[in-house]
C-alpha cells in the first residue's frame, strides 16, 4: 500500500540557521522559506536526489509545531510522509485494522496541495505518520 | 555534499509486532529480522521504492537502542542517514564548520559494510544524523 517516502519533516527553533546549515554546511539543495497559513507552518524544502527533508517553524499562534518545539527546544523530527495511490483506501484498510486517523478521518488538502491524513504515533511505534495521495 | 537519504531508523518496542504492521497493515516490503551484534541491534529493513525504513530492536546490553526505548516506551523515529561520496572529506567539513561528530571521529563500518559516522543531534536541530560513504 504505501509507495515512496515523500519527505521526512523536521521541526526547528530556527529556520533561518536550519537552512544555512543545510545548504553551507552539509551542502544540498535547499529552497527559499513558504508560509503555510493554513498549516500553521513556515516551510524550507531541501531536495535530496531521491526525496525531500521539509524544515518547518511555527507561524501563528495555532501552529502544530509550537506545541511540539515547547517539548522539544532544539528541533526534532516532527513526522514521515509515506505515499499512497488512493488515500480514502489506505484510510479504510488501516482503519479496518484498528489504526487510529488524526481529526475526523477526512483527508486534508497539505502543503503540497495534495490530500493527507495523519495517523497517531501510538499506533505506529511512537512515529507521526501522514499519508499523502499522489 | 549529502546525497541520498539512505534510510530513516524506527526503535521500536516489539519488532515482530512492528514488522507484521508494516507488512499487513501499511503493505509494505518487509525484510527478516537480521542480528547486527556489533552495534547491538536487531534490524528489519523495509524497502521502499525510494529509500528504507530500517525498524531498530536492541540487541544485548549494551545495546545504543536500549536507553532511546526507555526514554521513549512507544518506539520513535531514532535517525536518519544521508549518503557521502568521502566520508572523511565530509568529516572534515562538517568539523571545520564547528559540528560535533560522535564517539573518537573516526569511521566506523556500519550495518550496510560501509564506513559511517554519527553527527550530534544538539548540532543538527535534535535530529541524530548518520552518514554513510556509498
Amino acid at each position: 500500500m504505501i509507495g515512496r517516502l515523500n519527505h521526512v519533516a523536521i521541526a526547528v527553533p530556527d529556520l533561518e540557521a536550519a537552512a544555512a546549515q543545510y545548504r553551507d554546511t552539509l551542502g544540498a539543495e535547499v529552497g527559499a522559506p513558504q508560509d503555510e497559513l493554513d498549516h500553521g507552518v513556515t516551510v524550507v524544502f531541501i531536495t535530496l536526489p531521491n526525496t525531500k527533508i521539509e524544515l518547518l517553524y511555527p507561524l501563528g499562534d495555532a501552529s502544530p509545531i509550537r506545541g511540539f518545539l515547547e517539548k522539544n527546544p532544539a528541533g526534532g523530527i516532527h513526522h514521515i510522509c509515506y505515499e499512497v495511490d488512493d488515500i480514502l483506501a489506505a484510510r479504510d484498510r488501516l482503519k479496518a485494522d484498528g489504526a487510529r486517523v488524526l481529526g475526523d478521518g477526512e483527508p486534508r488538502i497539505g502543503a503540497h496541495g495534495k490530500p493527507v491524513l495523519f495517523l497517531h504515533p501510538k499506533d505506529f511505534n511512537g512515529c507521526l505518520i501522514e499519508l499523502e495521495e499522489v
